[in-house]
C-alpha cells in the first residue's frame, strides 16, 4: 500500500470538500442565518486536516488498484464524516451518528432521512443537505480528475471504484477530458432542470435544490411531504423526466452532443431501461384504477413513482406504502435493478440485469447442446466472460451483503417489511421503502448500530461493494503484499 | 431430440409409478376404504399410457443432455398428473389443480398443502401423499437406473438432471451401482427412523409415513398441526436429528460404510451446514428467550425449526410465524440456503453458498491485486471455473424466476410477506412460509393461476431450474438442432 499517496488525494478530497462549503456559507450569510459559525468551523476542520494530509509529498507516485479502491472508500467515509459536521454543530441534529447517517444518504444520494421534520432546518443547512447530493452524484474524486493534472494511469483506478457499471469506459483518449465532459453535461442538465422548473412557478430556492436531488438521483426534498408538497402537475413531470434522464448512462449524451444521437438510441441499456419502466408504469397503474384512482391519476402516480424508484432518486408524491402489493412488489424490484450503468443512479445497474439474463439464458442453451459455443453479447459486441462472471459474483455478493444486513438490523425488532426494505433501500441508493420507512416515514427510529449499518450499505452501494469490502480485508492492508 | 427415447422413459416411469401404487391400493384393502377404485383407476390408467409409451422401440438409443432434461423434466410432471388422481376420483380434492398442486408439493418434497383438513382423509390416501415425498426424494429415475439395465452414458444425463447439487459425483465407476448404493443407504436410514419413532411410542402407520417425509425432506404431516400434535419431546428429537439426517451429501454415508469415515468428517459442506444450523439455532433460541419461552422449550422448538427449515421438510412443532422478526428472517434464509448437495433436500444447496461466498473473496483479493491467480477451493481442491461461472449464474437464476413468480403470484392481492415467502417456500421445496401461509396456515386460497405457478417452481427447485427452464425454450424442441 502507497499510503503516502492514499494520504495526499484524501487531502485533496477534503480540501475540495472545504471549499465546496464555501456556497452554503454565503446561504447563511444571505438568509442572515446562525449556521455561519456552524460552516466555519467545518472548513476550518477540513483545510487543517487536508493540508496535514498533503503536505508530506508522496516519494513513489504510482498508485494501483487497491491504493484506488482504498483512496475511493476513505474519502467517501472522511467527506461524510466531516460533511456531517455542520449539521451536528449547529444542534440541529443533536446525534452526532444521526447528522453521519445523513450526509452519507447525501453524498451516496441514497436520500434517506432521519429527520422527522424537514422544514424547520434553515435554508442554509438544506442547501448544504440537497448539494452532497450534487456532489455525490458525478462523483468527488471524477470531479478531482477533472480539474487537476494528473497521471493517467492512476486515475484510471480511481475512476474505476467510483464510477457505476459493470466496466468503465473513457470517453475520449484523455480520462482528465472525459471527466470534464462529464461535468459539463451534469452541470448543462441541471441548469436546464432549474430554469424549467423556476419557469413554472417554483421558488429559486427549491428549484435549485430540488435540481441537485434530482441530478444526483438522490431524494432529499425540503419539503416534508417531498414533491407532493408542491402539488403541481408540471412540476411532477418535470422532475420525473429529469430523474430517468439522469438514470441514463451520460456516454449516451456524449454520443448525441459529437452528433452519434442515432447510434445512442440504439443501445440496447436504453432499450431495456425504457421498457421496464413502461411495463411498470402500465402495471402499476392498471393496479391503481382498480383500487384507487381514476385513469389519469393512476398514471400520473405511477410514472412519477416508477420514475423515481428505477432512477434510484426515492423522491414520492403520494404514499405509496398503501398501494395495492403488487405495486409495491414491483417498485421493490426496481429497487434492485437501479438505473443505467455511468448514469448517477444506483442499484445493481440495468446492464448487469441484462448481463445476468442473457448469461441465464446462454446456460440453458450450453446445457441442451454441450458443444454449443456462445458469448453474451451487449449491444452487438461479445462481452468478456470475467465481467460476466464478476457480474454474476457482483449479484451474489450484492445479495449477500443485503442478506447479513437485514440480519443485523432485524436486531431491532421492526417488523419485516419495514426491516428488509430498508436494507434494499439503502443497497440501492433509493430513499424510502416500506412499512415504517415508506414515503411518509423516515429512519429516525433505528438503533445506532442499524444506523451505522445501513451507512455502510449506503456506501457499499454507491461505491459498488468492492471498495468498501476491501477496507476489512487484512490482505489489503498486509505489508506482506504490498 | 430423440422422441422415442424420451417417450420409452418416461413409460417406463409411468409403469413403474403404476407398481408403486399398489402400496396405497393395499392400504385401502387392510383399512376397508373406499378408495380402492380410484387407486386402480389410476393404475390402469398408468398402465395403458405407460405400455403405450414402451410399445415403439427407440431405433436410435443415444440419449444426450438436453434429451435427459427432457426426460427428467416430462417424468416428474406427468407423474404428478397421474399421481393425482387418486385424490381426485376419490373426491377428497375436488378441484384437479389442487391435486395436482399437493401431488406435485409431495414428489418435490416440498410439502405445501392445499388441504385445510388433513384429518379426515383415508389413511389410504395419506399413506400416497406420504409416500409421494418418499419417491421424489432420491428421485424416481434414480431408482429406475438402479434397478433396470441401461447403458451408463445415456443414465448419466438422466442422473445429472436429478439429483441435486453444482456437480454430481458417481460413488463407484458402475453408475447403477451407485444408484443401488443410494437407495439402499436410503431405505436404511428410513427404516431406522421407523424402529425408532415406533419404539418410542408413535403408531405404527404414523412413525411409517412421518418416517417417509422425514427421509424425503418433504414435510407433509398426517395430523392438522404437524409434529406438534404428538406432543413428544422423544418423537421431536429422533425427527429433528432425521431431518439433519437426511440434509447430507449421501455420498459422506458411503464413505463410512467403505471405512473412510473420518474423511467423510472433514468434508467442508458438512461442516458448514452444522456451522449454520448450530448458529441459527442459538441466535433463535436467545431472541425466543427473550420474548416467549424458557431457555429449555426457546432451544427445543429453535433446534426442531431450524432442522426442519435447513432440510427444507417444513413439519413444525410450533406457529413460528408469530416469532420475533430476527427468527423469522433467520429462517426465511435457510429456506434459501437449503441442505447440502447430493442430499434429498432443496433450496439453493449449502455447497454453492460456499463457491458463492469464496468466489466473492477471490473477486475482492483479485480486484486488490489484479495479478494474483487464485482458484475457489472446496475441500481443498480447486473447483473447476466453468462450476463457479454456473453457480452463480445458477443462484441469479434462481433469484430471477422467484423475482417473476412472486410478482406473478402478487396478482392476488394477498400482503407482501404471505406472496413472498409462499414463492420461496415453493422454490426451496420447504413447505409452510410466514404469514397467510405458515405452518398454521395452508395454500388452499390461491388463484389456479398462483397455483399452477407455485407447482412449476416446485419443480424447478427440486430439479435445479434447468430442466423445467428447458421445456420453454423453443431452442430445445427445434429441429434444426436435433
Amino acid at each position: 500500500m502507497n499510503y503516502a499517496m492514499i494520504f495526499n488525494n484524501i487531502g485533496k478530497i477534503l480540501l475540495v470538500e472545504a471549499a465546496l462549503l464555501v456556497f452554503p456559507s454565503i446561504g447563511a450569510v444571505i438568509y442572515g442565518e446562525n449556521t455561519l459559525l456552524s460552516f466555519a468551523l467545518t472548513i476550518a476542520a477540513l483545510a487543517v486536516t487536508g493540508l496535514l494530509c498533503v503536505r508530506k509529498k508522496a516519494k513513489n507516485k504510482n498508485i494501483y488498484a487497491k491504493e484506488g479502491y482504498a483512496i475511493v472508500a476513505l474519502s467517501w467515509i472522511f467527506m461524510s464524516l466531516f460533511g456531517a459536521l455542520p449539521f451536528y454543530f449547529s444542534g440541529h441534529i443533536p446525534s452526532f451518528v444521526d447528522a453521519f447517517f445523513e450526509t452519507v444518504s447525501g453524498f451516496t444520494t441514497t436520500g434517506s432521512t432521519i429527520l422527522t421534520e424537514i422544514e424547520s432546518l434553515p435554508k442554509s443547512l438544506l442547501f448544504w443537505r440537497s448539494f452532497t447530493h450534487w456532489i455525490g452524484g458525478m462523483g468527488i474524486l471524477v470531479f478531482v480528475i477533472a480539474v487537476m493534472p494528473k497521471t493517467e494511469s492512476s486515475s484510471m483506478h480511481v475512476m474505476r471504484a467510483e464510477v457505476p457499471g459493470p466496466t468503465v469506459g473513457k470517453l475520449v483518449s484523455k480520462l482528465r477530458a472525459s471527466a470534464r465532459i462529464l461535468y459539463g453535461i451534469y452541470c448543462v442538465l441541471t441548469l436546464v432542470q432549474i430554469v424549467l422548473l423556476f419557469a413554472g412557478g417554483m421558488p429559486l430556492f427549491d428549484s435549485i435544490v430540488t435540481s441537485f436531488a434530482t441530478a444526483g438521483t438522490g431524494g432529499f426534498a425540503i419539503l416534508n411531504n417531498s414533491i407532493e408538497g408542491y402539488n403541481s402537475l408540471y412540476a411532477e413531470m418535470v422532475i420525473a423526466v429529469f430523474m430517468l434522464i439522469f438514470g441514463v448512462n451520460f456516454n449516451l449524451y456524449y454520443m448525441i452532443l459529437i452528433k452519434q444521437g442515432k447510434q445512442a438510441l440504439k443501445s440496447e441499456e436504453l432499450r431495456w431501461y425504457i421498457g421496464i419502466v413502461a411495463g411498470s408504469v402500465i402495471i402499476i397503474a392498471l393496479s391503481l384504477i382498480n383500487t384507487k384512482h381514476n385513469v389519469g391519476e393512476s398514471f400520473r402516480y405511477s410514472f412519477f413513482q416508477v420514475a423515481s424508484i428505477i432512477s434510484t432518486t426515492g423522491f414520492s408524491t403520494t404514499n405509496f406504502d398503501t398501494w395495492p402489493v403488487i405495486a409495491k412488489l414491483i417498485l421493490t424490484f426496481l429497487m434492485f435493478i437501479g438505473a443505467c450503468a455511468g448514469s448517477t443512479g444506483g442499484g445493481i445497474k440495468v446492464s448487469r440485469l441484462m448481463i445476468l439474463v442473457k448469461s441465464a439464458l446462454r446456460d440453458i442453451r450450453k446445457a441442451i447442446n454441450p458443444r454449443s459455443v456462445e458469448t453474451v453479447k451487449l449491444d452487438r459486441r461479445s462481452v468478456d466472460e470475467p465481467v460476466v462472471k464478476s457480474t454474476s459474483v457482483f449479484f451474489a455478493t450484492f445479495m449477500l451483503i443485503t442478506a447479513l444486513s437485514i440480519m443485523v438490523v432485524a436486531i431491532d425488532g421492526r417488523d419485516l417489511v419495514t426491516t428488509s426494505t430498508a436494507v434494499v433501500a439503502c443497497m440501492g441508493n433509493i430513499g424510502p421503502g416500506l412499512g415504517a420507512v415508506g414515503p411518509y416515514g423516515n429512519f429516525a427510529d433505528f438503533s445506532t448500530l442499524s444506523k451505522i449499518v445501513l451507512s455502510f450499505d449506503m456506501l457499499a452501494g454507491r461505491l459498488e461493494l468492492i471498495p468498501m469490502l476491501m477496507i476489512f480485508s487484512p490482505y489489503a492492508w498486509s505489508r506482506k503484499y504490498s
